[in-house]
Parts: structure tokens; C-alpha cells; sequence
């Protein structure tokens, strides 16, 4: 067939944006071992061994732990529509995309969603949270622990106290915060809790590892209604991840392999060794940045360290910036989401992405993108606030 | 950390369940290729070549062709919950698993469901199918083409006629029979139809390709109520698949490889020589079958070339068999699924596992396992009875 495209040979990037990281070759030589059965004796044992490495990420106990077979997308319906039925009240935290896509999904499932809103960029405070509950029983609170459009990180630990004190179940959204901060889902008393495998766990797309806790479990045990998916209803999913091993759908055997030596390269380096490592290159970069006269979106006490929302320069163009830096230098950075867009810059410093390499190369090179787009910059300065702060 | 489980090792197995079946180490080798962002322009021409070579395999023009982001039944959720809203009346074909899913899937979405049922291995005819639309509109139909739980293969093309006729849109199952039997998504003028990866597409499972109709998108485009599932909306993510390359949600990138290297395999190959050569090796392990007294579960007239559904013989454990056949001999088969657990096999020729040495392995390793089982074979015939038929 001579129309037939040519094979994948992809272009080397270093992934720098809001996800996919990049991704250690030990998890793509995984992802290429043999494909076995989704009931394989092999599988199952895999299976196992993801759980509780799962659970050691996750921080928790929680027996329901696993990864949906989606993006970290279908986490996020998989924790909503589990948890809520039709005519459900659920409040939604919302300063940012991921917010506005909880209530959209949660208003899919037919809950009634009240919005509470902050501005991109900021943070909930718990008072706020709790005079937002202060009326009819809420079955959900949805919130966004690490906003990867804004780059804002939400403290939880007040917020689940008066979450818990109105009687309601704490939902939160760690996509970009797993493995490269802190999440304490048991310490937090989270009740169910998604992410995805392609940003701190440095693997790529597919799976969306989630836990719910045995409260949440038991809600939704009682559902009067079914989970509004098929695809992503835990009650019968659980069978397949429990000791059960009753056939749901076929796992996506490779891409487990994948997230298997993930979660094998996390737990080697140890979480807390992981989380400062995280901070140590996102200071550096912060100081590079500031020494290009570059500000950030968020203020310093909420910033995320794995994604670095920075206002794009006056006078500087985005789209030439961010394709200069892909096509010269192989950088992938992010573009603005939402309102955003054309205002920041997303800087990802996530998973094996995190390495003073990473944040000296990409100093480096936006210092040759600025002087082209005029903005006057003292050779070297950024390089060097970046070494200084890791001395 | 000592508590670390071992890398990922899997077995090497010779896959010829119900899938997956086994992959083409080219499928492996682009399934570990260099990560790269979900909007970098590199992985949109992945896109739009695996769009045009999805067009092909399933024989359409459709425009809105793509892979979902989950497995088959990620595939069906998304073609049912895309098609019917609230209170919109389905009729869903059941005569296996599969029909039996789909029902449940549009019963989530709110359809009113009619189920029309047939025994397991039996098919549908044109007639009953018009008889059961003699009633109020009906929205969709819904109906398996390949039945991965029984073996059965339904004709499509009379159906297809009496459902449009009766002003309904035909919502098709090709998860078993897509790339190993004909697929005529625009000459049988089917309006939705999915697939998985995992079957004769000769992929790793996780992805899901999907066609609708044009006829199919301007319902989708009238409909009244968002569709049920975020993560599934079609009406997103055709932005994203589409010229505007709006993101939706991020795209198992090495998944796509390994489906783009799949699609190339199958387009390479031909898939006129590929229905033959499943049809072959189908014809030579019937004739090994029946030389060794093992009988079809589904008449000769309907059976599916890449599934073979056949009766466990009477005194012989299943279980025992089938961890034989795995253990000694690293062959997979599949056990009867739903009323047919412990009743059938599921011997599968899918894709790159329909092979002629394939045939001859089985047979040869089945021969062993009988004979300890205490059936009495007259050796090396269905070997021999199989060899006859590539004659």
C-alpha cells in the first residue's frame, strides 16, 4: 500500500508543560513486555502489586484503590458519578478549569451542583467552604487540590473538617499533585480522590489511579440508583480488582506494565525524598525566572511546585515563544487555559521532568527566545540565579 | 525499599482467548516510542493518519472517526450514551454478553429499553427485528455483529434496511469481528459502530475506535441534553480529533502508537488477505476440532472465524484443561462466559494470533490434555485433519 503513513518515529521533546511529563525509559521498556490475558495468574499478581504500591503513593489503607482505565479525565467522572445520584446536592469548588469541568460532570450525573467560585489562581479558605454549607444537606464536596490550568495549590487539611462536619463526602481532584507533593489522603480524611499516571508519576497517559475511603464506599453501597457509567461503576469494578476477579472489562494490560515500574521508580526514591526534590528544582527555577524578570500568576504561598504558572512578558508573543522552544530547543512548555490563555505560561517541572538539567536547559533557552523578542535580558542571569539556588 | 515487588516479567503466552490476542512485536516497539505532548504537532499527524487508516479498516468516509481514550466497552458506552438522551426508546438485540451490556448502558442513560432476546449462539433475523419496531419510534437499535461470548456471527445487511425503515439509527458491536471478518460501516449504512484494539486489530487493549455516521452526527448535534458521560462526548471531543485541535482531555499517547503501528500491520496486509487468512486457519481448526470429537457451540452457518465457541467434551474438567493448556504449553484460551461458563470454550484466531502454526500448536497441546483427561483420541489426528485443510 503505497499511501500506507510511514511508522511512529517521534521527535525527542523534553517535556516541561502541564503533562504528559517525561517518562523514564524504564516505563516505556515496560510498557513493551509481552502481553498477557486480563485474567492471567501473571495479570492478577501485577494487579495486586499496583494496588498496594498504589496505596503507599495515595498515602492510605483505603481497600478500594486502583486504576481506571482512562485519563485522568475518567478518574474524575469515575469518583463523580459514583459517588452522586440524580437530585444529589454536590458543592464544586471552582478557580480554575478542572473546577468548571467537576461541576459539568457532576451536573451530567444529575446532581444538583452548586458552584462556589474564587478567581484563577487563588485559593478556597475553609471558612468560605463552610459558610457554603451552612443550608441543605450536601452529599460531595469536589475540590482541586493541585489547579493545573493555574497552577494554585489548595490546602485541605481545615477544608476537610468542615467538609466532614456538614456531613458530606471530601472529593478531590490530585492529577498534578501525586508523587510530587504531599498527599495524605488518610491524614486529610479524603473519601475518594483521582489522578493521572502523566504528570508527577512520569508515565504516559492512559490510567487514572483512584481511591475511595470505606465511607465512600459504603455511600456507595447504599446508591438507590446505578452509576450513571457503565464503564466506570466501582461496584462491579471492585470485583474484577478484588479477590473476585470477576471479568468487567479488558484491563489495558500494557499500559499497566507501564504504570507498575511508575510506581516501582516512585517508591525507590521514596515520597518524601521525591516531594523535595520537586521543591529544590521548582525554587531554582522560581529564582531563574526572577532573575529574567519573570512573575508568577499565583501568589508564593500557594504555588505549585510542579507547574509554574508565569505571566508571559509584556511585549513578548506567546505562540512564537512556545514554538521556538519546541522545534529549536525540543522544549514542550504549556499555553494558558481558559481565560489564561495568551496570559501564562505553564512551566512543568513534574516527575522524572524535575531535574536541574531540565530547569537550567529551559533558563537557557528562554533567555535566547526573550533577547530575539526584544526583552532585555543580562546574558547568563537566569542560569545563574538557578545554580545559586541549588548551592 | 525491600518491600519493592520485581519489575515487570511477564510469561511469554501464545493469546488465543476472546482477547487479547497476541500483539506483533512492531506493535510493542511503537508502543515504547519517545512520549510526546497530546498537542504537539508531531502526535496531530498521528492522529490524523491513524484517522484515515481507521477509515479504512472500517470501510466508511465517516468523518467522526477516532479512537476513544478507554477499552470496547468504553467504545459501546460511548456510541449508546452519544445516541440517546432521556426518555429516547432503544431496542438492543441480546443473544449473548454483550447485547446484555449494551442494554444496561442505555438503561444509565435514561433510554427506554426494549430487549429482544434470542438463546445464546442463535442470530437475528430481519423479520423479527422489523416486528419488534412495529410500535412506537424508535430511536436506536443496538445489535452485536461478532458475539465474543458465544461465537456467533449476525448478518447485518437485511437488518440494517427494516431499521431505517422504521426511521432508526443502527448502533453496531464490532469489537470481535473488526479487521478479522467484513466490516462495511458505509455499505451496510451503519450509523455507530466500535471496536477494540485488543482483537483482530492485534493491539494491546485500552483503545476504543469508534465511527458515526453523518446521519448519526446530526442527531447528536440536535440532541436536547448534554450526553450522559463527559469523558465520551462526542461533541467535545470531535474538537479535538478535528481541525481545531480543542483539548478535551489528554490522549493515551503510547497507546495511539501502538494503534497506528496496528493500523499499518492490517493495511499493509491487506484486509481482504486478512479476512481469507482468518477464514483459513478458522476452516483448519474446525477440521482438527472434528477429527478430535469436539463440536461447535453455534451452527455452521453463523459461526465467527476469529472466535471459535465450542462444547467442552463430556468428562473433561474445564478448568483442569485450560490451566494445562496454560501452564505446560503457555496457550490461552477463554472460558464460556455468562450461561455458557463451564458449557464452552473460546478458541481465538485473532489477528496475528490466526496462524497456521497457531492451529497446529493447539491442537497438538489439546491432543495431550484429552488423552490425560482420559478421552479417548487417536493420535495426531486433529493435527493431521488440519494440516489437510491448507492443502
Amino acid at each position: 500500500m503505497s499511501s500506507l503513513p510511514a511508522a511512529v518515529n517521534p521527535p525527542l521533546r523534553t517535556l516541561m508543560g502541564p503533562g504528559p511529563s517525561d517518562v523514564h525509559p524504564r516505563v516505556w521498556a515496560a510498557t513493551a513486555a509481552p502481553t498477557v490475558g486480563h485474567l492471567d495468574p501473571y495479570f492478577l499478581r501485577v494487579m495486586d502489586e499496583m494496588q498496594t504500591m498504589l496505596r503507599q503513593v495515595f498515602r492510605t489503607e483505603n481497600p478500594l484503590t486502583f486504576a481506571v482505565s482512562g485519563t485522568g479525565s475518567a478518574g474524575m467522572e469515575a469518583c463523580v458519578v459514583n459517588l452522586v445520584e440524580p437530585g444529589d446536592r454536590m458543592l464544586v469548588c471552582q478557580n480554575g478549569v478542572f473546577g468548571g469541568r467537576m461541576a459539568d460532570v457532576a451536573g451530567r450525573a444529575g446532581a444538583e451542583v452548586t458552584v462556589l467560585e474564587r478567581p484563577f489562581g487563588e485559593v478556597f479558605t475553609a471558612d468560605e467552604i463552610k459558610a457554603a454549607l451552612d443550608g441543605k444537606p450536601v452529599k460531595a464536596v469536589g475540590i482541586v487540590h493541585a489547579e493545573t490550568s493555574t497552577g494554585a495549590m489548595q490546602p485541605l487539611e481545615e477544608i476537610s473538617k468542615v467538609v466532614h462536619e456538614a456531613g458530606a463526602l471530601l472529593l478531590v481532584d490530585c492529577v498534578t499533585s501525586l508523587a510530587g507533593a504531599p498527599v495524605e489522603i488518610d491524614a486529610w480524611d479524603v473519601d475518594a480522590a483521582y489522578s493521572g499516571t502523566q504528570k508527577c508519576l512520569s508515565c504516559p497517559p492512559g490510567l487514572a489511579p483512584v481511591t475511595f475511603s470505606p465511607r465512600a464506599e459504603e455511600v456507595i453501597a447504599n446508591r438507590k440508583s446505578k452509576v450513571a457509567s457503565w464503564y466506570l461503576d466501582t461496584t462491579m469494578i471492585r470485583n474484577y480488582w478484588g479477590s473476585e476477579r470477576a471479568y468487567h472489562h479488558t484491563a489495558p494490560i500494557n499500559a499497566n506494565y507501564g504504570l507498575h515500574e511508575a510506581l516501582r521508580l516512585v517508591l525507590e526514591e521514596g515520597l518524601e525524598a521525591r516531594w523535595a526534590r520537586h521543591r529544590a528544582n521548582h525554587v531554582a527555577l522560581r529564582e531563574g525566572l526572577a532573575a529574567l524578570g519573570i512573575e508568577y500568576a499565583v501568589a508564593e504561598a500557594h504555588r505549585l511546585p510542579m507547574l509554574n504558572a508565569v505571566r508571559i512578558p509584556a511585549g513578548v508573543d506567546d505562540a512564537t515563544v512556545r514554538k521556538r522552544l519546541l522545534t529549536e530547543f525540543g522544549i514542550e512548555i504549556g499555553a494558558g487555559l481558559g481565560p489564561m490563555k495568551g496570559v501564562t505560561w505553564r512551566i512543568g517541572l513534574m516527575g522524572a521532568a524535575s531535574t536541574r538539567r531540565n530547569v537550567l536547559l529551559f533558563l537557557a533557552a528562554l533567555e535566547a527566545c526573550l533577547s530575539e523578542q526584544g526583552v532585555g535580558v543580562t546574558p547568563g542571569t537566569g542560569v545563574a540565579a538557578a545554580n545559586a539556588a541549588y548551592a
